[in-house]
């Protein structure tokens, strides 16, 4: 028996749920750097950067866990199960999740399957594109005067349905984010014309943090169109808030209307 | 005239607003260090972690511009015009400011002030503590068959009155985070009683991330004894919702409305 072998059997397993962060490699925490440095296996999700894996010792396991287009292959029962059967086999697992661990990322799903197995699970927080991806773009989620509130849905539920949350939103004060929303952006906008807000500010960012980030900025009758227009795709998030309002390519839309109000 | 005189002059003013997260100092981004390492002034508000300051050039200037209770010489606007002096006479003014700086933290009227001196300002995002601080407590803000969103209000509004948004938030399916709730506890409690939410699961959570961190986990009708019973203080926040059973503490709690329920 070699040392390498000693090695791998004495090691305890472990768990570190970490929180990538929204693209930019510059997002994740300190905490979430130090968990990949002490890793021997990183399992990463579709949307983490990859040079985030530089950070983990070299001999380490990585593996790609996201789910491609189209390919389910990696269930998240599947891959709860790489995380346990690593974890026992080779110690501290650390899996990387896109924003953070319990922003719609089945964090919690993880920890659960973790103590089924008497496995220390530990999770660190990551910025979660709903606030850091607005904020980025200098869109506050919250602002005196404009919105005391936030609210984050996601567009896409287990059932394939919009969120009956998302009805609940729209008829709110709350700043509402929307994620991975976008392929029912006319749906979900519809919902917030029937509640007659037709003129509320809102933007859809793509890839917010990284190289391919896209904006397009309007209001409920008008997004759309700009979304086809700007031909901005998934991933991406919807800002719908009177604080999208402070965003500086607002400011023709508003001129706009302040002509319209006058004439 | 000497070489530290011209290096000063010739320093281009700017601003960055960096999210120093919940309290731990490693849940800064590498982001927010990169730009601390380049900081000619920090102004550090209250709730941040002062290790961060370290990671400033030794000859910086580190200036504390946080509320202590019952001074308020530090106003907003106080702080806006210390930031801009700093920028125009030092260079680059790190505004290091806790949780997310777009997450109830004014960041915006700051962006705005600097604009007025065509200052250039970038936001780097933090981790908010309403996201965060449960996470660290394995309560996941959203979690399939629990809560498709959460909702994330302040219990503290510039007039002192609770957010009518928490009315709103107390009728909804919603995971609901207040923050800077606590002084306000017995109020909130009664809006969620006012919609028949008597057994809807409740956590305070103090000094989040810290050392000095505290739970409280009950119920809508218990959490106002419990966070006495506890002395559990400010700085805290609340989370309502399903999610909030989740955590270890709660089963006890559970294990006795089972037995009522069954007897």
């Amino acid at each position: 028996m070699n040392n390498t072998e000693i090695k791998k059997i004495v090691k305890q397993p472990r768990i570190t749920l970490v929180g990538a962060g929204p693209g930019d490699a510059d997002l994740i925490t300190l905490k979430g750097i130090k968990a990949l440095k002490t890793a021997d296996v990183v399992l990463y999700d579709a949307l983490v950067n990859e040079e985030l894996l530089e950070y983990a010792p070299e001999g380490s396991v990585k593996v790609y866990v996201g789910k491609r287009s189209g390919d389910h292959s990696y269930s998240q029962d599947a891959v709860n199960k790489l995380m346990v059967d690593y974890a026992l086999n080779y110690g501290h697992v650390v899996r990387l999740k896109g924003g953070d661990p319990f922003v719609f990322g089945r964090g919690y799903e993880e920890l659960e399957y973790a103590s089924l197995y008497s496995i220390p699970a530990e999770a660190v927080p990551g910025i979660s594109s709903s606030i850091g991806v607005p904020g980025l773009q200098h869109i506050p989620v919250t602002h005196r005067g404009f919105s005391e509130s936030f609210w984050v849905v996601t567009g896409t539920t287990s059932n394939g349905k919009v969120s009956a949350d998302i009805y609940e939103a729209a008829r709110s004060k709350a700043t509402v984010v929307v994620l991975m929303g976008l392929n029912k952006l006319a749906e979900i906008v519809q919902i917030f014309k029937n509640e007659g807000k037709n003129k509320l500010p809102v933007a859809v960012i793509q890839s917010g943090s990284t190289v391919n980030e896209k904006i397009a900025v309007g209001v409920v009758d008008t997004i759309v169109e700009l979304v086809e227009e700007k031909q901005v795709t998934s991933p991406a998030l919807i800002v719908f808030g009177e604080v999208v309002s402070l965003h500086p390519h607002f400011k023709p839309i508003r001129d706009i209307y302040d002509i319209v109000a006058k004439g």
